[in-house]
């Protein structure tokens, strides 16, 4: 079931953006999440550590959020990335995103030792805005569903 | 502004259910939130470690998101003891609360550098659920706005 991503959207962000704890590349003490298409949906996978306990033997819900949250943000760019004519691998550097809302419902406790899969649906607001449907599960268990609101990150974010 | 929580929830909760990578006191990799009474309202403190980048310069959405998240979930639990007729300090365990979901809205990028402080007010929906609404500001400035809606931690959970 671990299945890998070949070509991630966060492999090619600019390397200015390539810090996020979630799902930076250059973040070495973060998650490294790595976000992907499959067919038109979108997927991230990931297993958590033994120290992202909530209660012992399940999953910290931050975590979880975590991974709704980047899968959503990678989603996004994913997105405009293909409306603007490139896929992942192309190793053109594609528009970041940043989360304006986030939401997550836990459907079930999150047992600990499963890699995580998140699965993307994506509807664009408007050229800027993405709105990524997510569900989370833990190999083939549904455990949380989650909504994401993207926004592509604004001048405020430079420094 | 880093105000100290004298007597947190957490301190108190069950050793089996001290563990959280958000607020767990036992989990040394954890952030190991704290949450107190502040009159009415509710009050978590923490600083954003370097790592925990969004963007170079800003907070990681995720750590909002936990903190929003663990914040909800030790508000609960304060309200449920409180009602039960103990305030954390007097050494009875509290009710342990899980995260049934979860909504953040981001108001603006949050500096880095800065303490974090989550401010919740809390409603009880029926005598097992609570919801909390929360403000994240970063020293004086409000960055995000949350909702958290908690129950008692189910059966299920039991190991």
């Amino acid at each position: 079931m671990a299945e890998k991503i070949e070509h991630a959207i966060q492999d090619e962000y600019a390397e200015d953006f390539a810090w996020c704890y979630g799902c930076g590349r250059l973040n070495q003490e973060g998650h490294q999440f790595r976000t992907g298409w499959q067919g038109e949906e979108t997927v991230t996978v990931y297993t958590p550590k033994p120290e992202h306990t909530a209660i012992p033997g399940f999953v910290y819900g931050g975590l979880i959020a975590s991974l709704v949250d980047c899968h959503g943000t990678g989603s996004a760019s994913l997105a405009l990335h293909r409306k603007n004519g490139f896929e992942p691998g192309s190793g053109e550097a594609p528009p970041r995103f940043v989360t304006a809302s986030l939401h997550v419902d836990y459907k079930k406790p999150t047992p600990q030792g499963k890699t995580l899969k998140a699965v993307g649906r994506i509807e664009e607001i408007h050229p800027k805005k993405f709105k990524i449907l997510v569900d989370v599960f833990a190999e083939e268990e549904l455990v949380a569903t989650g909504e994401v609101q993207a926004v592509v990150m604004p001048a405020s974010f430079a420094k």
